[in-house]
């Protein structure tokens, strides 16, 4: 079998085999494939795309590239969730007590932030004492014993998606619907669970910018998990706002707490709920409304925030500042932006609300940057909201004052003003199972 | 300027700014590229294609890429012919001495052949003792005192083309009009004939397969050209069975002779006396037909031929193997193949008698490959003429006796048999001017 023969194939638009797609991705993972074959392939799928057979094989031969977790134990209690990503979404923070408080198993592995703001791993490692690099022994034990556990992502999970990614980030090959799904859904697939839930953002934050081509990855994913034997679901959210107040690590485990101790409202509690029913529906095989009703009810009886504080000390986390958030760690400085203007807020361009907490210290750049925990944004206003010149927008927080001037000005031209209110906007466009 | 923001413009269906394409093709030509970013643009140009304003620059950088030769000094006299490709084709043996007796300069740099036979360069160096490599001064002196002079391209001629085709080669990228174009058009720039009459073959034994898009790519190739600001014409030719009845390259030496003698007519000697008048009206700006009865004359009065052996002596070459083609090299071994039906031969497969070919010894596969000057086939009979059970269709000539088996097979499977007369076929399809 000869790559340039398979290239040429899909150039014409024709269907590989299974056995012919195996072969491309034993050459991207054993190196035997030059890099330019590859991209060349990525491109002629751009533009050709695949069938879902051809998706499933692909998306199931990089699955078995590398590491796979084994949690056939828990049965059908395993559940995950991915999200396409977004600014101040914290909601893994919530999710993984509140399932596990209603009797699922939240083993996750999660990634490491690249980009304005940390990833799930780097939010949990501003606690102080957290540990996120298990053993495998260790990460299944504590699974087994409280339900949930979430440690760093195996450097060898679907290294073929690792060579193929870093690959079509730099060969304009990264927006192709067969290469998304297989990219995403190959490293869920590898790390286990039996039932997986999508949370396929839509906006300004998010990487899809409309609804309608949100719901074709979204059931273009449904569809792969499906045929890769997994129990699927997805909810397309709204990622056209900052997702809650706060943007950045440790200012979000504080929100998330709050949202946990059933003392913050409003968005991220909303989606957080949401996202847990679907979770709890695929399990239990229940409906979404008494889903709904379980989650809603761990956070009322504390069960969902016992849960959280009995995982993080299991990680060795300090649990003291989450009783009492004021002992938790600040930034050394803080600064008030001020609105120049009076009127309503009528669009955020979250990606550039992302960037600014990226300036402040929040996130990294390239993967040896550190991350500073204490610093971010916490928004005072959102969108929809009428506010007076001079009023206070949001409070930027880091350790070195001469960040604010820079992440001032990037947060101020993130926003529209003006003088009638926009129409509100819908949290979750729609759920598809 | 990023290269993953130019392949994105492309996959977008976006035409690149001048300064894009030569940032392209610097970087291709300088190294700072990777294959994978050059692999992934080419798929991305197959799919979206390019604007002739954007070939023409492509081209034009591509030409500046290395070494050129400057023939300015013989003003618009210098032409040159460039050939698609074809088996049997020895046309430029012909052309080159037809052209310099009218008048005009053939300084030209040839390929050496990578497939079944021998390119131009091959041809003539099995001639004994004509020399390929010349300083370009000599080459200069030579074109001057003569009017022609063919030796071996330079190695830096269009750098950027041999690492792009090296490149489109292994990615299936070969076929794309814009990429096909400027690969051929930039080495034909940089060699520097004022006026170019390219060859466009098609059929069996050619790269295009059908006139349509033999007519497509030799317009754009004209087109292209014109806006590199030079005189432009192109011929498309019948490749549908082997140009003459000699295939190999002493073989093919010895039915030239014949032809600039006059003593062979038929397909070889038509073809050639068009392309002939297509390079002398383009040069003299004459009429085809006053072109084509000036060349037609040059071989009646033996000029031609004069000018044949006059050349091949001026670098070197034996010419009493010419004036007395019995004192050509003959291969050591020869065997007749035998019809094996009776009827008309309808069809033949005239890449696969290239490979027959091949397999005496005639080509090369790697460019280390030695080629037997004296390997080859004559064809006794070709389309449309009839046969009976046991006619000698052809005489293979080849060193070794065991090289004949593989070759007959390949040779009988390339042809088809029938009870009827094929319709004959033109020759020239069209010429473009």
């Amino acid at each position: 079998m000869r790559m340039v023969d398979l290239i040429h194939k899909k150039r014409r638009g024709e269907e590989l085999t299974d056995e012919e797609i195996r072969f491309f991705v034993n050459g991207v993972t054993d190196g035997s494939l030059p890099d330019y074959q590859i991209s060349a392939f990525c491109m002629a799928v751009v533009f050709q795309s695949m069938s879902d057979r051809e998706i499933a094989t692909l998306t199931d031969a990089m699955a078995h590239s590398g590491d796979e977790i084994d949690l056939s134990e828990f049965g059908t209690l395993s559940v995950d969730k991915h999200s396409t990503g977004g600014v101040g979404d914290k909601t893994s923070l919530i999710l993984a007590p509140i399932v596990a408080a209603c009797g699922a198993k939240t083993a996750k592995m999660s990634g490491r932030g690249l980009g304005h703001t940390g990833g799930t791993v780097d939010k949990l490692e501003s606690i102080p004492g957290y540990r996120v690099e298990l053993s495998i022994e260790d990460f299944l034990k504590q699974s087994r014993d409280i339900g949930v556990c979430v440690i760093g992502q195996s450097a060898d999970l679907a290294p073929a998606d690792k060579r193929l990614y870093a690959l079509r980030d730099v060969t304009a090959t990264v927006e192709a619907i067969p290469l998304i799904v297989s990219s995403i859904m190959s490293k869920k697939l590898a790390a286990g669970a039996h039932s997986i839930v999508l949370d396929v953002t839509v906006g300004s934050g998010a990487f899809m910018k409309d609804i309608a081509s949100a719901e074709v990855l979204a059931r273009k994913m449904v569809e792969i998990g499906r045929r890769c034997g997994r129990n699927m679901a997805a909810v397309i959210s709204n990622m056209d706002e900052p997702l809650g107040h706060a943007i950045g690590n440790l200012l979000e485990v504080e929100e998330a707490v709050g949202v946990l101790k059933g003392e913050v409202k409003g968005d991220v509690y909303e989606v957080s709920l949401e996202l847990a029913a679907a979770m709890l529906s695929l399990v239990f095989g229940i409906s979404h409304e008494e889903a709904r009703k379980r989650a809603d009810e761990s956070i009322a009886s504390g069960k969902a925030f016992e849960k959280f504080k009995e995982w993080i000390a299991y990680q060795g986390g300090d649990t003291a500042c989450l009783d009492d958030t004021a002992k938790m760690a600040r930034a050394r400085f803080s600064h008030e932006v001020k609105s120049p203007e009076s009127g309503y807020i009528t669009r955020m361009e979250t990606e550039a609300i992302g960037n600014a907490a990226g300036l402040l210290g929040a996130g990294r750049m390239v993967k040896s940057d550190p991350i500073d925990p204490t610093a971010g944004i916490v928004l005072a206003k959102k969108t929809g909201e009428k506010v007076k010149k001079g009023d206070v927008l949001c409070t930027l927080y880091a350790d070195r004052e001469e960040l604010f001037p820079a992440a001032e000005k990037a947060f101020l031209g993130s926003l529209s003003f003006g003088k009638t209110a926009p129409e509100p906007q819908p949290l979750i466009y729609k759920i598809i199972r």
